[in-house]
């Protein structure tokens, strides 16, 4: 070997290892906001008297990439008031830890590297981190054939068809992820459950997943079926006060539980849309949910009994749940949460809050809000959402008085719940960057961090997984983290502003279908139930001359929302039916505000791509591309709802749209034939 | 019948006789710019003392619609100079118009008219006109069976099945519409034509056209094959030296006259993009045309011979017309007119005038436009085209010092022309409003007008459409000039700015594909032939250094071109290959002045939206509506165009749109994808 060719090789070999930390994983997002890097020359030192197996990966993660103080772990099983939070104090010499559970140590093992990722101050620490609900619960609508209902991110993570034998590794991904973010439970299956999921093999299948995610504190639930004693277990009913049912119930718990000690609890969907339920015997929501909280009760299993129930009836969809639920307050056992949706319809891009949130005074709840992007555009939006959990969390029920916001009743400060417990139906599936937009990651990410802690702010939330998921370069940091904080406004705008709702598509939500009309199909599956478009206005009148829906709500806000005055005008056309020629608080009419809003959402959109292209600096080429890629889709649907709904909207006002908004490119005519061949799931 | 009935029934007739003026045609383009109105309770008074079928067209046009002084038509043969043009004379009382033939009386007529239509003062009237050219003719490309190639206004008028015993009422219209505005020649078939036009059984329907057409002083013309002889009359060849040959042609010609005695002449494609001609038998396209020349002499009719020729040679396509047609200057005879493309290459939304202009010095020139708008979006595009025909005429070619502008050459002011013609080819179709689109009847109104006195200016004739076609309302008049006068300009940027030319999709040359590449075709129908986009830069280089196209322009035209700082921008990248680094002259690259071009084509086609819709009080609901269905086709189309050359020309110039430009919402991948089931008729 000559030396030319000896120093090429030195050349070439130096190069390779300069560069090994990128190389170690393609910047493809399927590391979420976990991008850590390797620490090269150094291996920081953890101590820990105590052993598990939370603590060994919680010591691994900070060797392998904590590059400060030397940490101590300290488990003080005194500690109670902690939960599975921790205490964090530390100098320029040394960082002690202290935790009541192993998974606290985990925890603020990650909490650690978020501050060296986000280049916070390490030097001098001083905190304590208490979670805020007991269970940060995930809800998977996952099929057992791996479609996944409302899932825009390929198939379901679970090869149901491998398991129990053959374990993915991003199983242990998908925990490591959670545990980052302090979310510590998880639905694996659809709430439209099959009995399946209940036969042994299916149960050996849950056990390897529990045994896979349990060193990150995860713990499994399942979505049950409420037939499932007749449908599986032969019976001849599944009537919940039938002690047969009850007996078969308590054994396939007990089952559970030999394979899962920490199993979870159930999830239940129950007389909605088509699913069995209580009612189906002429019981109660209340005679279900205790019959199941009884057999989970020994082993420590909760109920989570969901609220999400309407039938086709006279009666406004928006109130049904109340009715159902306000009379049988005081009813359910105290191992049982009614979940309830944030809103009182369904994931809308905007509604009020659900009017059961307070209303059921000695009874527990809990908030399900959607990560996944059902009603916003799917996995091609970008749509951060922790504004719109915020705007729940933070939503003033008066229940209680004045500051009774919904955080606070779901949290136990205004309630003495026995179990308090948040949770989101998920957006991840099997692809590579797990939630098919980059910047969906964020909504997974804020979900899990507002269940650890709701009063952090949307701001504070997307200024962390920003710096950790692409750059903590302000230039980059600032700009984006404007465009995320008004995403949801924006989407609101171009798709359903001023309250307007569920005009969407039939089957897949995905475009404009305003006109729907399918015959033969339910009303309340109609956008025309529930926009109500005529000669004269716009809206649902739910106030006291129409559905009556604003009795649902305490004082003041039932005035407020009934008051065409007072109403707040982001949530005008949810509680009235506006004249076309209504002035609103600007001064324009009803209908010119109407075109104003949604062609500020288009335009907002095309500031956001803008935006993007001048990040290209800053970020790799792979998500820069993809993202760019989405929020093109994302600018011309922007336009696309923009001229179905003007142009429908249109043939009612019969005014025309303000002569300085840029006009429609598409014809209503043509707009109605677009039959988009989606399904609700994949 | 009791009194109410009575009534309401004399209130309903009253109703129906009130609006009759209005119902007689309904607004639907069908009535072109001829929307005269009845003169109900009067009836003017026109004296002449001749008689012919064009001044009994011109009394009935005038007693129906004149409403002003009585008027004596006054026919005299003695004043030659006047052509086929008139005087009128005349003053509060009386006007007095004066013709040497009878269809400068039928012109007239339309003048006086037009004139109030215009709301143009009628009081004190002394002028004369008389027309630039001889003959102003119309090329339809109408196929036998009734397929228009290049046709977007439905099947061709022409109904042969039908003819010579059923007589459209459409032709008479046709033939009117064209008197209109001086248009006095028409070529009933298309270029690429089949000898089939030439037997028997066709000539008796071209007859039964003729016949229609001739009051209005519209004669017809034939496109004929070269191989007619061999194919139709069973000769062993077509050879132009051929005794036989020429035999044949003489005694079809006698034919035709002996059926049509104001037959016009032929109209020959030869020796291009495969149709037969001369050069098939070693002879020249002079051996070929003088030999049709000989034949039609004896009756007056000429020979108009295109020299759009080219093969694919070697030699830059934008040269093979000049190259072939020079050799053969001074060897035509004198009734034969070589007619010449405005351009070098083909109708392209901008191009340099063709260089064979001026170059021919003794050899009878005429210009080829094209109405159709082939390159211009179909009848889907407003794009107003008079801009573009006077660019053509006022271009100065210097063949005979400054000032040798094109019509000068072409209108005998320069050259010692036995016969003077302009033509283009006719954007006319079956469809109710003749030509797709509202505004592109604009496009035949300024074609006729330019023909009869190319000196009027576009904004002229601009106006003088918009208030017989639509409304004289200044707000209407004044914006929608404006719209139309900045028209081709804003498809030149959204299409092809700066020069470029011929990015077309294959075969229908509707949307972009500057990606384009056939196999197996010929390189001259392929858009990287034109636009030869590399990493350095844009554009063909047909300097001194490149093809040296610039060589067949005069002095100093060859040198303005050849120099890059001296070249006109609009022309930069047809004659030169341009680094994308290159400065413009206003500071920006070529890149961003490309970018900022495309994205000023978008937001002008977006301003015209604004502006018609504003204007919806001024018009008639249904040309409202379709001509604001175009303009949305248009915008879509407007953005499509821009993204593919965008997206595609990025892949070589690698540098980013500018930022402040509104981004891409395609993925060049997707465009490429685009296939549009598009022929090139109809």
């Amino acid at each position: 070997m000559n030396r030319t060719k000896f120093t090429l090789l030195v050349f070439s070999l130096s190069f390779i290892i300069i560069l090994s930390p990128l190389l170690l994983f393609a910047e493809d997002g399927s590391q979420l906001w976990l991008r850590y890097q390797s620490a090269i020359h150094y291996k920081a030192k953890v101590t820990s008297k105590e052993k598990s197996p939370a603590i060994t990966i919680a010591i691994r993660e900070l060797e392998n990439s904590w590059q400060g103080q030397p940490i101590e772990f300290n488990l003080d099983k005194k500690q109670k008031h902690l939960k599975d939070g921790y205490q964090i104090k530390g100098n320029n010499d040394k960082i002690t830890i202290t935790a009541q559970k192993d998974v606290g140590l985990l925890y603020s093992a990650y909490h650690l590297l978020r501050l060296q990722l986000t280049e916070t101050d390490r030097t001098n620490l001083n905190l304590e981190e208490i979670p805020a609900y007991d269970v940060r619960i995930l809800n998977h609508w996952d099929n057992l054939n791996r479609t996944i209902e409302r899932g825009y991110a390929g198939y379901s993570l679970w090869k149901w068809d491998e398991l129990p034998n053959t374990l993915s590794p991003r199983y242990d991904a998908y925990a490591r992820a959670n545990a980052s973010i302090g979310i510590n439970a998880t639905v694996l299956n659809n709430v439209n459950a099959t009995p399946e999921i209940l036969t042994g093999a299916y149960l050996a299948k849950v056990k390897a997943l529990a045994d896979v995610f349990r060193p990150y504190g995860v713990k499994v639930y399942l979505a049950v079926n409420f037939s499932s004693p007749k449908e599986l277990g032969g019976l001849s009913d599944s009537d919940p006060l039938n002690p047969e049912v009850s007996k078969w119930w308590s054994s396939k718990v007990k089952e559970i539980y030999s394979l899962i000690p920490d199993f979870g609890g159930f999830l239940v969907k129950a007389n909605s849309e088509g699913l069995p339920g209580p009612q189906d015997y002429g019981r109660t929501h209340a005679d279900g949910a205790n019959m199941l909280a009884d057999a989970l009760k020994p082993y420590g299993g909760i109920v989570m009994w969901r609220a999400f129930v309407y039938n086709p009836s006279n009666e406004d969809r928006a109130k049904q749940a109340y009715s159902e639920f306000t009379p049988l307050d005081g009813q359910f056992r105290d191992n049982v949460i009614i979940q309830i949706k944030n809103g009182p319809v369904d994931f809308q891009p905007r509604e009020p809050f659900s009017p059961l949130f307070g209303a059921l005074r000695d009874t527990q709840e809990m908030v399900e809000f959607q990560i996944t992007q059902e009603y916003l555009g799917f996995s091609n939006h970008l749509v951060y959402l922790s504004p719109m959990f915020k705007e729940t969390l933070d939503s003033d029920t008066y229940s209680d008085g004045e500051g009774s916001t919904i955080a606070k009743i779901t949290d136990g400060t205004l309630r003495p719940n026995k179990v308090t417990a948040i949770s989101a139906v998920a957006n991840i599936g099997e692809d590579t960057n797990w939630c098919g937009h980059h910047f969906a990651q964020a909504n997974w990410y804020a979900f899990g961090r507002l269940a650890w802690n709701h009063q952090l702010t949307s701001e504070q939330i997307a200024d962390e997984w920003i710096k950790m998921t692409f750059s903590d370069n302000k230039d980059f940091v600032n700009p984006v983290k404007d465009m995320m904080l008004s995403s949801r406004e924006t989407a609101v705008d171009y798709m359903m502003p001023l309250g307007l709702h569920h005009i969407f598509a039939f089957g897949h939500h995905y475009g404009p279908e305003p006109w729907g009309d399918v015959p033969g199909a339910r009303p309340d599956w109609m956008p025309w139930y529930y926009h109500n478009a005529d000669s004269t206005g716009l809206g649902f009148d739910r106030t006291t001359s129409g559905s009556n829906a604003v009795s649902q709500y305490f004082p003041p806000l039932n005035n407020i929302y009934n008051d065409i005055a007072l109403c707040p005008e982001n949530l005008l056309l949810w509680f009235h039916h506006v004249p076309w020629d209504y002035r609103m608080k600007d001064g324009k009419t009803l209908w010119d505000e109407l075109c104003y809003k949604y062609d500020s959402g288009v335009q907002q959109v095309r500031a956001y791509q803008k935006l993007w292209d001048r990040m290209e600096p800053f970020v790799d080429e792979q998500r820069f591309r993809e993202v760019q890629s989405k929020l093109r889709i994302q600018a011309r649907d922007a336009v696309w709802w923009k001229d179905a709904c003007l142009l429908y909207f249109q043939t009612f006002s019969k005014r025309p749209v303000p002569y300085d908004i840029e006009r429609p490119v598409h014809e209503l005519e043509d707009l109605k034939k677009i039959k988009l061949d989606m399904k609700h799931h994949n």
